[in-house]
């Protein structure tokens, strides 16, 4: 399979484009760095990549940003941030790639647990994750040709540990390895319009 | 109990300000009629309504659009009606209604099935519910004062029969009376965070 992977150098990134590129043409996709440039939060970039990239098997996006604040620190243009970056970057990338990708190809989109279970300072970034929940299962109504579309929605990961756990009390880390399989399990399953959650949460 | 209830002229609004006008103190916003008028897509407009409406116990909101269209056909600028209008709209109101709201109040949004359980055309709609449905429980974990925050979700009301049937094939219509309820309980209940589904679909 020929897999395109938006954020394909990050912290989550990183693992599953290991995994894939040990049997797979693997594509990486980054705002700086990776074998292809792109600005999630801008379309028509978005547009160049699926241009210079060609037609693809798998897409899976592991990129974009939300704010992180108080709420009643949170002015409007602090939402938008997400809004245009890992919401509409992820709904462009499925709108503008969906003429890219092969019959039977899959999208695999990417959320957290945030979604169903937030934590302080998260208003803006659990939104942004609900609404893939629900446009993933709306998508997968209309996509053609048998393209699927699924979101892996994990928990803290083990390796943002370090960065993340004051956010999150008693949340148990999730090992790599199950992340990782939840991107296995959409890129390489036939499932669609599935939310992957991989938490631990009792 | 001193209610605002924004799109209280509405299908829905005009069953729960008739409901809540037995017994309370409503006042009704609304773009073009009601009490107060207001554009819930504009921020600026929800700040001068709280300025003319002053404190409340309660704000209802019942308002709000998304384009509904073929997924192919959707453009980004598409997406940003719901964005900038029932989501943000809504989003807002408790960003700006936060400082207007008494100790012990409660805002109570609007949402709908499509953010469980989408039918074809509804990616924008579907998105925006989910996306609210985070939000409400994220936004609950921060609000000051004990103030409450709870989203009505409800399937095809009978109401709307007419109008939306094509699109929800085989979803059972939900009587008004159990709909008004929904936003009762949030009201006059002491729950917060709570999406309060009104589903019947099997």
């Amino acid at each position: 399979m020929k897999i395109l992977i938006v954020g394909g150098k990050g912290t989550i990134g990183k693992k599953v484009s290991d995994h894939f590129s040990k049997k797979h043409d693997v594509i990486i996709a980054g705002r700086s760095s990776g074998d292809v440039q792109v600005d999630i939060a801008d379309s028509q970039s978005i547009a160049a990549m699926f241009e210079a990239v060609g037609k693809v098997d798998a897409v899976v996006c592991i990129a974009g940003e939300a704010k992180w604040a108080a709420f009643d620190a949170m002015t409007e243009e602090d939402f938008y941030i997400g809004l245009r970056s890992k919401l509409m970057g992820q709904v462009n990338l499925v709108r503008i790639g969906q003429a890219y990708v092969n019959a039977g190809g899959s999208f695999t989109l990417t959320t957290g647990i945030l979604a169903d279970d937030p934590v302080v300072s998260t208003t803006s970034a659990a939104m942004v994750n609900g609404a893939i929940h629900s446009f993933v299962k709306a998508a997968c109504l209309e996509l053609k040709n048998g393209i699927r579309i699924n979101v892996v929605s994990s928990g803290l990961v083990e390796d943002a540990v370090e960065r993340y756990e004051a956010y999150f009390p008693g949340h148990n880390p999730i090992p790599m390895k199950k992340v990782v399989n939840g991107y296995v399990r959409s890129v390489a399953g036939k499932g669609t319009g599935e939310i992957i959650r991989i938490y631990d949460n009792r």
